[in-house]
């Protein structure tokens, strides 16, 4: 029973259990909201009265929020495909720190079978754990397959002969690899996504909770790539120094005190700074320090 | 697939991948085999040339077993009759270390719900993850109810009110309390079994494979509760001595040399040690030492 | 003895030693002194010269400190209180991290006992580790008890029915609850407080290095709480901006080069940002960064 | 309150809480009873009906055994000397892992102080954790001195001046040097004892109890420091082989079938056994195995 | 072989093994650059198609770097100097994190020898890791003696007499302590270095990448030690205020909007921060933050 | 210096530093002979008055003990070899528990060179740690090579193109395989060896200390794969029992008290146990129990 909170308005928010669960907290946490797990408990705390907070499966949320049990909920876009769900997607959130490809379901059979094609597997038996996504994709396709529902273990049933292919989950392919598997289509990328409850999304009260979220849940993630550089410049040469800079973000620029210097401030990828200092001391800027951002808005 | 052994015959034995995964590795290698998992492979190897060992959800266990996928596996009693799986069960084996109480599958409702026993739950909504057992239960019952699948967090779907009652499995009933849920009906205690394939238990070289498996897990099992009890007894205390012994086990009486004095040596449950001891002692028995066992057949 | 340095003077500094020592130790860093531990001695070193460190359990620092032994030392209000000690209050440092709810000690009674209020303990014993405050607590309210010193283990006491309440610390209740007790009263809340020796306080260059120590220790304890919040706006929504600002910390307001935007900077509690981010967006801010602060003065 | 267990007698144990607790739970475990302690509560579980389990402090052990607040209980000897505690003392446990030397409390001194023996103390400070066994020390040798209180620290109050002299307990000596202090005499060697109260040892049931307890109990330490040794010898070098086993414990031999050989069986020190083995084996003993014990009665 | 990434140039870049490896790799990512080990392999990854990388042990780097095997590498100034090692020395890292004093050689004698200066030391044996620099620094001191090769525990070999003394690396000389020996004489001190092969150094396109790795290396170490520091100053005080800040970096100051307020900003040791806040409150400042820096440049 | 024993004569041994280091130490427990390190000393004590333990690098243990430095030690075959050392080999000691396969010295080369044999390698450079070994196999298969020394990171050698082939030491040739060498001959197979000084084995005194060090190790390895069975067994299916035991040691065979059972008692192989319990059950064995042993002479 979710925590009373003496307000008329709660916004009930699903948060997916398991592998993303504690990415997920952290992300909130620099959002601005702590939650705090309850020990065998579905229900976290959460410290914003306005919200109601609980745990769910990946899998099962998108058909909760559909059904209006939460308002708001992260998960996977596979499994709101698998479940072909009516819901609002708000945003995207690639959380990007454990590796940069993407998570992918793909087709994949023996290694010396003699499938190259998804159409190759015509009256074939095919086991996934996504079995609405897999049978609505053959059928678009107009190829007739029997498709097998599987928990796990699923490149053991190709290696066995319990079915002919797979459609499984990969990020970088080692694990089929490593069962002798071979990839012959990838069939649908997926990442983190926010998705609204649609009564919820028209509710005015309940829409702007949800920006909220999201907007804070993106300034983030999006910190987590990019750095404040600040450094001090001669009047004559800020027009070499600002070509340099990236146009993503427009700098802050302010005169010094009883000087002709501008101190020039900017927000930029971690990633190009090693190339930038270089370039902007040799355009004349001198005193250039980088710190680290917690939200970037 | 399976490695090559260069055998006519071989073993196909079935191990639960997951949380009994590494209890189970441990008991075979006190019974004498060595398994050896490889890193993302669902086939790890093991010390003997005879069998080829491959992991499997312990859902998924009794229906491979059937199908012949493989002639002997481990899986609780609960799966076995999620799917009234028609497979040979050679034996009972209770891992005892973790917790004295069985395993048992509870049907439970909200604490403040008005349901007392089964039957009130006519015309409701059950969700469990064995979904197969729980129809057959109330069938045989003569009560009609609503029987739905669910993957797990499944006591929040109760206190969510997505359901009138659930079929859960718990050991101490912990989790069921913490979220306010009640335990009306006991519907099955399980523990894990040894099953075989019926084809694979009629073939005499699998069979007696099976039945050595069988014995030195169960002599494994069994070392861990007993331990080795030896004495010097004077010969005229000998009756008063062996009186006090468990029947289970007949004791070792042998001769000591030059002397009227005898050696008895027994093997005894660890937990009736502390009381035996003393009254040992009392009776005329010196020199006492306790050792552990690795196997007891 | 403490190490020798050079000066004319010195400020010994109790530390106390145990629970709260490491993050006093993390504190001290933060604020800009690095304390480091010898195995096995209660003397540890301090990069300033100006200072030597002892650690002190903190029952026993306000006493230590009465007397001059140290000069000044860090301890819980409570056992200043214990002690009725005679030093000067530098100030309250609410070390807030590890939980929100302050360290108050209550009194508790068995859980079906008669007692409601501390008066029906007329002539009862009642056990504590704070001997000296309770006796004058319960004189002061003018009611008679034996009271009885505990070295810990105090709730058993209660239990096992060699007192008839105790007097005991706690934070959140959980342990006084799982003893079966139930709370009458509270008696006192308690935080670290910095106190100093009279006459060290007295005294000029003592009296400065103190006032350091506690402006730099506070403004350490100040910045986890707080964040920087940069962004920049248009001069013709300055005004609706400014407003939204918490009155606390006046924002640092520049002009940019060759524009008519603002940059607006401003410490703000961490807490608030969550809700005040959307609001400033709304009212015209652009290009929000929040950033972490070492020491807020 | 301790768990109701439904006999007429119930044995009150009480373990020392703290540093100790670990190991004797261990102790006890060997010796054949399982405590299991509940989160944050001073009254641990025990398998066995007969026996109630409270944890309480080393320090107070005695003065509750005393009173009858215990049948019995484990403390060290310190404990019991410092309160002159009128309880029976049933045996000492020498808890040998950690290490060989006893704990002992000693009288230590500033390193560079003229004090070389407890005479010269006359008239001076002691602080010390053990005030009612100092005084009598002093009083007994007619030396009159003061003694205070300590908390623990106490090697820093002779270091800041704050007394002249400690007595305080060491294995080693080395946290004491690392003061810069000398010991100047050994006070009082301690080890753990069983004690039981008075009482109760008068009363048949609760001192078989006891007794069964205290022989268990010595059983498992026992065997922590004997091994089991067995090995097959030829009749006429039985005399030279038996010659070189310890007269500690009779050995067990019997003759083997159909042959002149016997086999000699014996329980010895694990300290022994690196010299033994060499001239067993000169003397004609061969097959020589060693193998653990886990109780020696 | 190093990966191939397309360029026509590639900087060859070695990474010293073993105990500096993990610090230095945490050093490139501050400094903009991902460093990723493959198990088992030599060649780690770098996010940056420009370098290819190579491990290599700090005692052949320079040897290495002298031969062009790599254009650039980081090993310590003692290893240069054993090989006297033909290269073109970029800069000095002083890793300052571990411990604030340098590795130095020393030379050292039994405790109790009466060997005092290395002339006492005239036909000797000295063992070393080190004979190459220990040979010269003889020579050049016109002191014959002879140098022997040591792996390691060459501290054990004076102690066994096995030579005479040693020259051995020490941070704070407690292993040369502990075996009783006595250091006789400082022969080097050491640090890391940036050292580039000749050639290398004069191809243009190389100079200007090991010039960018070598000032962000730099602007990363930097900032380890110093913290941003913002204020508001009332425009009277800004002379005050002013003349206390350190001369290192001229700080950054703005008016701030519609006030004779102005803001200053300044880069400053953190060591001197917690002398440096009292004195700007006491000279008017106000509102005083302290931020750290990822770089300074 | 060694420790002072008391003694007129005291063993000097040598115990590897490093990666066998640990296992050494625990093998000494095994046989009983506690060894403690001391923090940052090459001294270790060790609980027998009778010898000297000092560590040393398995590479220069050969030379010492031939010295006399050492009178025994413990070290791989191979750097026996390298230096061709003048010692008396007691013995093999095969630490087999990490891995079955033996280390062994290998030759090998780039995978896409054209090397085949060591004959192809005629006026190569090889880079090894092992010099003189290898010069002199190269010397004695009259194959002119150049050896070089290296100091580790030897397979990023031969593939930076420094040298032409490698001899490096592999368990499984994992790491060379990882690098996209090829090995083309195995030149050394090598395990752990306790070596003695010439003199100090003509020492009786010196050599019969050894050779109760020798027993007494290799008593404990022993032990780790064998364990002790006992049945009771009837008179009349003796003789089928026995036909099955192994060979290796004779059974201990005893009358059973007032009856027509034996005893059999017998230490076997655990590897053979799993197979060797079905067949003693069949044959008529009862009452089997397993034990673990502590060593086997």
């Amino acid at each position: 029973m979710p925590p009373v909170n003496g307000n008329d308005k709660v916004l009930k928010l699903g948060i997916p259990k398991g592998s993303l669960q504690e990415a997920t907290f952290k992300l909130f946490a620099k959002a601005g909201w702590k939650i705090r797990e309850h020990h065998r408990n579905y229900f976290p705390a959460i410290n914003d009265q306005d919200i109601s907070c609980s745990l769910c499966r990946a899998q099962e949320m998108a058909r909760y929020v559909e059904a209006g049990t939460f308002d708001v909920g992260l998960t996977g876009r596979d499994w709101i495909m698998e479940y072909n769900s009516d819901v609002h997607v708000v945003s995207d959130l690639v959380y990007s720190k454990a590796s940069d490809r993407p998570v992918r379901w793909v087709l994949a059979v023996k290694g010396d079978s003699p499938y190259k094609r998804p159409e190759d597997l015509t009256g074939k038996k095919i086991a996934t754990e996504l079995v609405g996504f897999t049978k609505r994709y053959f059928e678009e396709a107009g190829i007739p397959v029997e498709v097998e529902f599987s928990w796990g273990a699923t490149e053991a049933k190709v290696v066995e002969g319990l079915c002919d292919a797979i459609v499984e989950v990969t990020e970088t392919g080692t694990t089929i690899k490593a069962h002798g598997l071979r990839i012959i289509a990838d069939l649908m990328h997926s990442n983190t996504q926010i998705i609204a409850n649609k009564a919820a999304w028209q509710d005015p009260w309940k829409r702007k909770k949800i920006e909220q979220i999201d907007m804070l849940l993106k300034g983030a993630l999006c910190a987590e790539r990019l750095v404040g550089l600040k450094m001090n410049v001669p009047q004559d040469k800020v027009e070499a120094v600002m070509s340099l800079l990236p146009a993503l973000n427009s700098p802050t620029v302010a005169h010094l005190y009883k000087s002709d210097w501008l101190s020039v401030e900017i927000v930029v990828e971690e990633g190009v700074v090693r190339d930038l200092i270089p370039q902007l001391c040799e355009a004349g800027a001198q005193g250039i320090i980088e710190y680290a951002l917690n939200k970037v808005i």
